[in-house]
């Protein structure tokens, strides 16, 4: 059915996909389609999901900013690219329950867990997953969603050094915050 | 038509709306919504956009931290609520080309500006609207949309104290990082 699924996407395009030509493709009826997937969204959401499960783990550049910046970097151009866009509506739109949601975002947990394990392996100091989640990931998506792209091409680096960056001495009562 | 939805909404529920019943409420013919809005989930999608209109300033609390904090926790709490989590993605979902997305996003840029202004005013240092986007927004409507709301009740006060915390002094070449 993915693969229907997949075919039939490069073929047609997104846009005329239906239920009953995506049945034909896979050679199954479209009330087994209905009964499995419950409508077009939802197959598709589980469609989308696979296509944004990660084809193995992070690159190894031998230490922490090197691998979170190269993992943000890519996660960034893949998700803000026009079919990463449309695999992340997907994936959120046919997903009331939010599972395949959260399964994008628990692949996206798992790949930093690979890296903050080898920095701490190597004896770095490391943020925790979640923390990376809300300072790298949480906003690079929300630019996606949100903001229509609205980032430089630095934006992925930024997040992370500002993550890692050494805390600056605090200058008084009212010290300075960190800008961008 | 935004309140035959809204009262649709409220008699039928929102999964038995559909564009003939709507367009009957309000006294057109379906073609009139189709010709406007091109299907249901557009026009779903600009209604969402305006129950997600704010009301009007944030309160004035006379401090950043108090007014970024009441503002923050106000904003988690309508958007983590199930209508709030309808809206965002009825938002989302019938807007291909982003703006109503946009234009959600620049609703909270617009009451944080208000704000950081009022900080200006009363000579408190304060971060610029793209970093609390990035520090305080982002991150909340991540963790509603795609972490199945993984947060506890601290979660929007402690991520307006961690943007707005003196930074630490620096503990040499490999600095603690700040935790939660």
């Amino acid at each position: 059915m993915h693969a229907a699924v997949r075919e039939l996407e490069a073929e047609v395009g997104r846009g005329a996909l239906t239920v009953p030509l995506i049945a034909a493709r896979a050679g199954v009826t479209p009330s087994t389609v209905y009964r499995r997937w419950g409508d077009l969204q939802e197959l598709l959401s589980d469609v989308a999901v696979e296509r944004l499960r990660p084809d193995g783990p992070p690159e190894d550049h031998g230490d922490l900013a090197a691998d979170l910046t190269a993992w943000a970097e890519q996660f960034l151009e893949e998700m803000a690219s026009p079919p990463g866009r449309a695999y992340v509506r997907d994936a959120l739109l046919g997903d009331p329950d939010g599972d395949n949601a959260g399964q994008c975002s628990d692949y996206a947990a798992a790949q930093i867990a690979i890296i903050l394990a080898r920095a701490a392996d190597r004896g770095q100091r490391a943020p925790d997953v979640e923390e990376v989640i809300d300072r790298v990931v949480a906003p690079m998506l929300y630019r996606i969603l949100f903001r229509r792209g609205s980032f430089g091409t630095g934006y992925a680096r930024d997040l992370v050094t500002a993550l890692l960056a050494p805390r600056e001495p605090s200058a008084g009562a009212n010290p300075p915050l960190g800008g961008r």
